[in-house]
């Protein structure tokens, strides 16, 4: 599980006696505000694994290892940029992740304002849990329980529901990462984009590359593309 | 849902909060610490709902109008009277209980020690969320988080599943109440048992006649029977 900048020591203190009540063990905090984080590990009854949470000082690294990164918030003030999964339905996607050997990452942002467009980049899902339109804000430790209940006890549940996803690949969100840096680098020697779109691009193709549910072999066949493209490139150029 | 003794402010609040999140409305609380239920309820933030709670004496009061009654609480430290539902099986109760016009409520203990043996007498199910043996009690906050979006988000799965349990009877717990304290009163005028085994005989007869899933027509005829058994013992003893 993964907790992205949380502010108030309570609330992790929360998310991780949900992780003990329900049996996970493995927490990373990602730019957490240091004071806080102090405090909340030092807490008197704090759970073990508080201890042993991993911190990084961004998502993309906190995730790096994962092969289904599952994303968390509501979609009352925007639209979704990635598929959607309403948690009641999450199991069989978990469960089959889990058969074929990949590793699954949670993640909650922030309490103030959640997980931002950038942090949603490198989910492969977003997770709703369905709340009331007239107060859809949970509390973080709440929905922490809420969605690790979920992940413990109904991992069998509605096996037999297809849900077509994409993101079951495999493949460790980290080298989609050297992916995307491989096309980007293409992206910029030859010139196909000016320079104030790299942001915009670098995201639509973090998006694209989680879309695409690549396989381990296609991840590798596109990196050699991309870089014999990047080879040409500056062939042409040093001869140009 | 009925909050028995509630001690934190912030437990109250989350619950509440929990309760505005999947679209519960009516609170009831049981013999609450006045200070902290008044701070509760003047929290900034605070839900309406939380205004608008009900305030009872006694958990029997409280659900006095309730037709099944769901105790909630691990059962780590203790062996269940009555018939034990998993959280996740409880869908396909709740979903037949309200087809028939049922009134549901949900009973949370106080923080501390959760739900006594008196208390969960009153109750026709004790519902348990599966937690790890290693750290099975949770936050009040949470655990009713987890319940309300069980509650909120299952009530159509598992549908097909069949739960035989008592309690589904239409029968309010308050009739039952007033039908123990007759049988009671027959108790004693017949010299039953003695003083000293009146409080083991309450509480057993209590779980008893919630065991028996009464129909309102099965409640009126016994209680008709101990009516008249009554009115015989007392000519017996006054013409004796």
């Amino acid at each position: 599980m993964v907790l992205v900048s949380p502010r108030n020591p309570l609330n992790i203190g929360a998310a991780a006696r949900a992780m003990a009540n329900f049996g996970f063990e493995r927490l990373a905090v990602v730019a957490p505000f240091e004071a806080n984080w102090r405090e909340a590990r030092s807490a008197v009854g704090a759970p073990d694994l508080l201890a042993g949470a991993a911190e990084w000082p961004t998502l993309a690294e906190a995730v790096a290892g994962c092969t289904l990164v599952l994303g968390t918030g509501t979609l009352t003030y925007r639209t979704a940029e990635q598929t959607v999964v309403p948690l009641p339905d999450l199991a069989p996607l978990v469960a089959r992740e889990l058969a074929q050997g990949g590793r699954i990452a949670l993640v909650f942002g922030p309490e103030k304002h959640g997980l931002t467009r950038e942090d949603l980049s490198y989910c492969h899902v977003l997770v709703e849990i369905p709340t009331d339109a007239r107060q859809p804000s949970m509390n973080l430790g709440q929905a922490v329980a809420v969605c690790l209940y979920e992940l413990a006890c109904r991992g069998d549940a509605g096996r037999h529901r297809a849900v077509a996803i994409p993101g079951e690949s495999g493949v460790e969100s980290g080298e989609l990462d050297r992916l995307a840096g491989v096309i980007e680098e293409a992206m910029a020697a030859s010139g196909y984009s000016p320079r104030s779109m790299q942001a915009a691009n670098r995201h639509d193709l973090r998006l694209l590359l989680r879309r695409m549910a690549l396989s381990k072999q296609d991840t590798r066949r596109i990196l050699g593309l991309f870089r014999r493209i990047l080879w040409r490139l500056g062939r042409a150029a040093s001869s140009g």
